[in-house]
Order: structure tokens, then sequence, then C-alpha cells
């Protein structure tokens, strides 16, 4: 990308630094021949203005963009993505606004190739992420090409926020769960978690871990990848074999995990909630219907992409950057912990 | 929209029609300030071509659009709609094209209005389409708007299709549900569909009641929307009061009235395969996990949005006009038929 100045657009296109400024921020003082001029040659020289509140004032794409960097089996088939991705609709239905659908794989290079050609050919007005990684190099990157964008699950923080996101309170979460547990006796538990490489799996661990702690209770951790046969395998790894101090109680990242356990513990001929209970970190019809019931949080995943495009229209009407921290879940008791 | 033709843009600009022809389609034989003249003018004038074979050599935009004309709750847990899209994106992903994506209400006149949008800001390349209506007025809306199309699950035909599209055979289905019931001794049974106002939900109807006739059996039907509710309350207009001739078996349009089906017998004391016995006309999760497990006809909609996608492809690609017929699905026998 050729490193270009306002000044230096002005000098290629002979006309002043204020008129290249008008055009690039679509304010009056210029007229349109020229500010035709200025972003073709803006486009041309793959310029991008360095700040998102420049982008704001192009001429609008009315297009929200979104990467799903995930296994597609899972994006069809995992209830909370399908959730969010109501809830977003929705609120963008609203604004008059379509979504822009890309699904790359997991390869970071893909996600980054799609937001650089988002911008570069002006596609989409602002973008949605999730999934906030370690070190993640998207909200930089982001900002570098005057992408204006919302975090769905961006880290707590006090003071102002870098970018503008909805953020969980984990730690009241998994408290939640863990309580309950604690309450029905249980002192052994195991806590099959997403991928590790997601701030938020790695905080809910530390939570759990914490809050068992206090209750002097026992944690074992497996990592899954949110699959019913991760939850599935995590399950006989717990549990195939008898050993003395065996969990009797799983807490599993996601509904499909959950269902995968419930499997598992009928090939295992273990009873539940008798010999092991189960908790999901997500509710769905799954865990509604499934035989036992299955104990939820109930996270709300249309309310959750509704208010994450909601931030987002805001972000590029005002220009304001915003956290909004989203409610703590209440937890769905059901027979998958004898309630 | 004004009236216009090749020979007038090509009066108004002072060029010949042949200059005009070309930096339409694309062709070589113009110069690139002339094609930008004739393109503006265009679009200034909401000119739009006349047959989408114009549009396939406009500069292309990216991206495939698909807009959703139903109840948000509902897209985010249908598992259908969910697999299809699972489909579509990993079709695009390879083809390098994004997927533009706009949920509006059940009201026509919102798709239409999106459609006509699309085509005047060039927004997307082609369009994907589902659930034919009758009297379908979007086919020719889309051949007006130059927009290359797919209808999936588009009437079958005999001879040269109209358009391309993806098609059932839902005699062949039908039979398969309705034999299978037949042949584990039901005389009278129920068939909740979803809308009417889609023709397959019509041909449905029509052949499993040709199909039931032949082998003597009585079919009572009710019109259900997909959702778990509907088919919850079918269940209960059909079986709540005891009479006489009760049906012994229900056929349900999709998996999450099956569910509603199965929570309504429970409800109602009734035992299921013993009193009832359910067919779902989807397969699902939703299915393989409830108590008992559902038979259901395994349509494979990864499968099918992937084909559809593809159809797309190779339309912008070619030009190509294509039908493709969706191979017959297979029935998975389970609990809710005694199997």
């Amino acid at each position: 990308m050729a490193k270009e100045t306002i000044a230096g657009l002005a000098k290629r296109l002979g006309i002043s630094k204020a008129s290249v400024s008008y055009a690039l921020n679509g304010q009056p003082g210029v007229s349109e021949v020229t500010r035709r001029r200025v972003l073709d040659l803006a486009e041309e020289l793959e310029w991008y203005p360095s700040s998102s509140a420049r982008a704001l004032s192009r001429s609008r794409s009315g297009a929200v963009g979104m990467v799903l960097s995930a296994d597609p089996d899972l994006i069809g088939t995992e209830p909370y993505y399908m959730g969010l991705l109501a809830g977003i609709e929705t609120a963008l239905a609203e604004g008059d606004m379509a979504l822009m659908l890309r699904m790359v794989g997991t390869d970071p290079a893909q996600e980054r190739a799609t937001y650089e050609r988002w911008a570069g050919e002006r596609k989409v007005d602002g973008v949605l992420m999730f999934d906030h990684l370690h070190e993640d190099p998207r909200p930089a990157l982001l900002d570098r090409l005057g992408l204006p964008f919302v975090l769905h699950g961006a880290p707590e923080r006090h003071g102002p926020a870098p970018f503008s996101g909805t953020t969980t309170d984990h730690a009241v979460d998994s408290a939640t769960i863990v309580n309950h547990l604690h309450l029905r006796g249980h002192r052994r538990i195991a806590h099959v978690s997403g991928p590790h490489r997601f701030l938020h799996e790695e905080q809910r661990i530390a939570c759990v871990r914490r809050r068992a702690a206090a209750h002097g209770m026992a944690v074992v951790t497996r990592e899954g990848n949110y699959a019913l046969a991760a939850g599935h395998d995590a399950v006989v790894s717990l549990l195939g074999e008898p050993v003395e101090d065996a969990v009797t109680a799983v807490i599993l990242g996601n509904d499909l995990m959950s269902m995968g356990a419930l499997l598992a513990l009928r090939e295992l001929g273990l009873r539940c909630p008798e010999d092991v209970a189960i908790v999901s970190w997500d509710d769905s019809l799954h865990c509604q219907l499934a035989s036992p019931s299955v104990t939820a949080l109930s996270r709300n995943p249309v309310m959750q992409g509704r208010v994450a495009a909601e931030l987002l229209l805001s972000l590029l009407d005002s220009g304001t950057l915003q956290t909004r921290a989203m409610p703590a879940s209440d937890l769905v008791a059901r027979s998958s912990t004898g309630s």
C-alpha cells in the first residue's frame, strides 16, 4: 500500500488540501467532479484514510460485513451462531442495511484478505466481529483500513473503550453455574470448554477454577471445539474408565457438546443426573427437548446479535465508540442436574 | 423507470449504438472513458438492460444476494435453513464470492424493492431464491432487472427450463413416506404441511393424497408455518378430543413441527409410536436426539444449498440456464414409527 498523505493527494490532483479533505469527508465545499477525482485517486493508490471516523463519511454501501471463520458444518448446526445471525439481521433490517457474509476457513490470512478487499472496494460500511483472540490483530487492521467495527465478546475493561463492543461478565456466569453444582453436592467437576484460542474461553476456565476453589471443589478441564463429537469424546475420556475420584458433574461449553455428553453417558451406562450431572453454557431447543432435559445458561443470542448490530449502526451514524455489557445470564435448571 | 433504448442512450451521449452496446456488454471496442459515461448514464436513468445475459458481462460485484422473507425467529432455529445457508456459503467461498443477505418481512413489496435496489446499484452479480410461490412474480422481475438468478425448489418441468433452478420429485418423496406408514398398518393419517402459498407444499399435499388413495388410506390435512407451536397445535386439534376414526400417524412438514407434535402427544397422554406415529419431512439433530427418535426424510440441505449456489456460479460464468434434479431422499426409520 502506497504511503500517501492528504497533501500528497492534493499535489497529484493540483487542488488544495482542503478540497481533498472535504471530498474524503463527504463535506460540502467541493464539486462532485472533484470529489469523484479524489475518491478515484485514493482508491487507485489503495490509499485508506487512517481513522475510522473518516470512513464514516464515505458514501454508504448500505451493507455491514461479517466474516465467519469456522467449520461450515458447525455454522449450519450451532444454535448460538444461528440465533446471533437472526438478531443481527433483525436489527440491520430495521436500519435498512444488508449483511455481507463471507465464510473463510480458520486461516487468519483469509479473514484479513477479506477485510482488505472490502475496505479497498468499499463493499461494506462496517464490520461485525466475534470471538476475540489472544493478541487479536484484527482491531488494529480494521483501524488501519478505516473500517468501523464492533467486536461481540470484547474483553471487559475499566475506562474508555478503544473500540466498540459487547462484553460479558464471565465471573458472574461462571459463579451461577458452579454455585448450582455446589449446592447439589458436587465436589469434583469437569469443564469441557471451547477452543483455548478464544479469549472468552480462557476467561471462563479461569473463572470456573476460581469459583470452584472458593468452594473447595476440584476441577479438571478438557478443550473441545463446540461440535457434538467433542462433547462425546471428552466425557468418554473423563469417565470411560472407572476411577476412584471420578467427576460427578460436567460443564460443557455449548449445547451441541452437551448433547454429545448425554450420548456418551448413555453408551457408558451412566445415568444422568444420578451418576453424572450435565450443565450447558448455551441453551437451545436441544437442551429443552433432550432426555433428560439439560440445565443451561440462557444467554439469549438473538438479543446479543441485535445489540451488537445496533452498536454498529450507531457507530456508523454518530462515530461514537461504545461498550455495552450483556446482562448476566440466568441458569435454567432442568433434569440433568436433578432440578 | 425511464423507458429508454440503446439508440436513445447513444443519441443522448452523441456516440454510436455499437459503442453503447460494447460498453454495456463489457466488450472491447470502446474506451474506458466512454464505457464509464455509458454506464453512468444508464445508472442515472435507472435504465436496466432487458436480458440477464447482458448483466453477466457487467463488472462483477463479487457477491450473490439472498433475501430471507420469513420470521426471524424461525430463520434462527430452523435447521433446514441453516443447513442450506452453510452449503451455499461453502460453494460461494470456493468461488471466492460473498453472500449478501437481506432479511425482510413477509411483505412481497419489500423483497421486490430489495432486488430493484441491488440491480440499480449493482450490489450483487446474481440472486438465490427459495420457496416458489403460486404465480410467482419474482422470475419476471429479475429478468427485467437483468439479475441472473437460481430458484431453489423450482417446479418440475419437461423441456427446456425458463430459468435455472433445482427441482425435487415430490411424488417420490411422498410415496416413500406414505408407503412406510402403510406397511406399518396405518390407514388414517394426517399431513401437517407448511404454508399453502408455497408451491412445494401444495405439491406435497397432492402427492400424499394420491399415494394414500392408491393404498385406500384416508388423509386429513392441516396448514402449519414450520414453527414448533404449529406442530403442537395441529396435533392438539387432530387428537385433543377422542373421536372414533382418529388418525394413527401424523406427517409433519419439518423437524420443528415434529418436535411440537411429540410435546403435544405427551401432554395428551398419547404414546408414540404405540398410539400415534410421527414422520418428519426434514431430518436434523432434533429428530435424532428426540425421545422417541423421529423417523425423517433425509433431505441433506447442506448438499442442496451447495448445488443451488454452484448453479448460480455456473450461470454467472457461462450464462447457461440449467435445471438440476435433487436426488430422491431416503427415509431414516426411527422409533417414532416403531422402527
